[in-house]
């Protein structure tokens, strides 16, 4: 494959993630080549800028492909006009507000034959294909999912995380929730929960689940976002040979203790060569499976106040 | 057909549904012979009656066919082992207490070779189908549902539906979401939802949703357990061709005022004659719409604190 066969890829929501990641990613990629951005107050050097969303549907049919990294909140109208203009779509995570949106967005692609590949980014972290591989041929008897960190350090001033439909502290926890399908197979049921909410606000701070895998094993997470100090994004899975441990959200693999894998952060690279295979194969990638945990949280979940939450 | 050729058929859950509706479809229908009953406290005179679960699949191996009538929470562990002992299975609504479980439940089936009924006894009421027919030419502009009942009166002593995974005042409303999504075709998207707790519960008293169809009408739900006096189990839709009204849960159906189907109730004799076609055909029914809907709901809906609910 030669430069000249780049993918003509346009860009909606020039923010900081777009900035931290996206762009250089594909400027570094081999795969795209951003021909256009769609942002109200980003621009991109080198691309056609457009304020508005319809004037670049309208304006560049010649592009047939669109990375959305705007917020969630208007990601699925983005999403559903993308679709139903042809074009092929890269979503930034969560891929959808509710079960619903997800779903839509999934029969919508598929009716118009267009690539809907919903991102978990955490899923492309050094050390989870290789934990996926090595658990593949061992008997898992217990995962322990511990995801806690500060959230006055990770998301200063963002008030929408605590409204109705911000998730909270699953805002992390679903990057928890997205490595833990990838690693283990078949469909996770949340058993019990248990969330905590501030008495001034409208999502959790802080949750426990009791869930269990597809095969039996019992499998415990502990979400908190009032931890200082020492940060921990860990997930520890105990088999009949031998203990594996991902560490700092997925970036480090140990297996009883030695580390195995790790090395500098590849995440959004294999995101966009992962979506150019799959644009070129015309398959979509849309697992929802980390979302649906979530939901099942929320509807099974025991409710607790707690103290209220001033930043 | 002939009556020898009826499908011997296991029931489990010898309860008041059971007696009030399961038993009396199968005697007075043509399709099933109850040969085995599972219950801790009721039995089935002429079926062989167990108490343990196990000694059933054990002992019965010539019953393919089983009707789940159990309370929720053990259904799942049921419906598994049915499943894997290779029968076809009816399940009553819930058909599962979270997402996951039910996902699982329609993995397995199909592994399985065997038929899964999801039932959503609403959807058999009798103005239900001849809605769906006549809204299938028209263009829906909106739809309003009003579910109003008395918590006291329906559901007098029933701690667990107040408990965490017991749906709340959802346990009726999600009758009437299954209505809905027979009615009008596509995915439903849960767009706004408030949900009132009442300070000493874990579920909400009362829920009110905002929602859109597939085809972007507005869906608007009421549903409230705070109702004294007449009872009110409406759906309205406004058309482009005139006005259709559900009433009392789906049984009456009116036209521009007209009053146009009704007649006794025939929820479970059609769920039974439904679940006979499912078999001979080898075929599934487990839609899970109205599942998903309340789980979106509880995922997205803001939360608000209303008075204490003393029974």
């Amino acid at each position: 494959m030669t430069s000249s066969q780049k993918i003509a890829l346009a860009l909606a929501g020039v923010g900081k993630i777009a900035r931290d990641q996206h762009i250089p990613s594909c400027e570094e990629g081999r795969d795209f080549d951003i021909k256009a951005a769609i942002s109200r107050n980003g621009k991109i050097e080198g691309a056609e800028n457009f304020e508005s969303y319809d004037a670049f549907l309208e304006n560049r049919k010649d592009i047939r492909a669109i990375s959305l990294c705007t917020p969630p909140e208007v990601r699925f109208d983005m999403a559903k006009k993308a679709i139903a203009a042809g074009l092929d779509v890269l979503m930034e995570k969560p891929p959808a507000a509710t079960m619903g949106e997800a779903q839509a967005l999934a029969e919508m692609a598929e009716m118009a034959g267009v690539v809907l590949f919903a991102t978990w980014h955490s899923r492309f972290a050094n050390g989870v294909e290789p934990a996926r591989e090595w658990l593949s041929t061992k008997k898992i008897t217990s995962v322990t999912i511990t995801w806690k960190e500060d959230v006055r350090r990770w998301h200063p001033g963002q008030a929408w995380i605590w409204e109705a439909g911000g998730f909270g502290v699953f805002d992390p926890g679903i990057n928890a929730l997205s490595i833990l399908t990838a690693i283990i197979p078949g469909q996770t049921i949340v058993e019990k929960a248990s969330l905590a909410f501030p008495s001034n606000r409208q999502q959790p701070i802080a949750a426990s689940l009791k869930m269990r895998s597809a095969a039996g094993a019992p499998i415990s997470a502990e979400f908190d976002w009032r931890q200082e100090g020492p940060q921990t994004w860990d997930i520890v899975v105990e088999t009949d040979k031998g203990t594996l441990r991902l560490a700092k959200g997925g970036a480090e693999l140990y297996i009883d203790g030695k580390l195995t894998v790790e090395g500098p952060d590849r995440e959004y690279a294999r995101i966009y060569t992962r979506f150019a295979e799959l644009v070129r194969a015309r398959k979509s990638d849309a697992d929802y499976q980390p979302l649906r945990l979530v939901a099942d949280a929320f509807l099974t979940g025991e409710r607790h106040e707690v103290e209220a939450f001033i930043e």
